[in-house]
């Protein structure tokens, strides 16, 4: 087992104004998912996009939005827990004045980080 | 997709001093892996016990130790991410003053929540 600090996972620049750490993943023999936590600046979003599988969020802190592929923005507080289904158009963007945080986990082929 | 307050999930008596909730999992259509939330009053812990499955953790607030199965203690604060490995003996502990609350993921099979 190990115990990892989420902010000695080195950050990756993702996006304009967005970074993600890969906490617990592949690397660590995680077998079947990987754990990811995401930094955006305020104004910042993820890119709006699908894929074949599934997103599970917890909101840690700021203030953001889910968009999804109509456009329709659900707001976003810390302790929100966000289900995207395989094939959901999403985007996350940052609708606050702090730093928007979220752990988001993947199955382990939607994440790609070496 | 969906949005919900991890406070708005039925909380569950999971043993002395501990509540779990399912914030996301096989009723929301998960596919493949399960979030539940974990509170903990001071002092109490999980049980000591291992499976053959993964655990992937972050803690979100308070204080607590990691056992592992010879005993050994690692100690927990907010923001640190733990991956237990299957088949490895684990348990969890309150050793703070204030809730310990975690989030813990498992694949669907590891969580019999009906």
């Amino acid at each position: 087992m190990l115990v990892r600090s989420a902010g000695d996972a080195k950050g990756i620049a993702y996006a304009q104004g967005v970074q993600k750490r890969v906490v617990i993943g592949p690397r660590d023999g995680a077998p079947n998912f990987v754990m990811r936590i995401f930094d955006l600046e305020p104004g910042a979003n993820t890119a709006r996009h699908a894929h074949d599988f599934e997103h599970e969020v917890l909101v840690l802190s700021g203030r953001g939005v889910l968009i999804d592929g109509e456009g329709g923005e659900t707001p976003l507080q810390p302790m929100d827990a966000i289900f995207i289904a395989p094939d959901e158009t999403h985007s996350l963007r940052n609708a606050g004045s702090e730093t928007l945080q979220f752990v988001c986990l993947v199955p382990s082929r939607g994440e790609d980080t070496p």
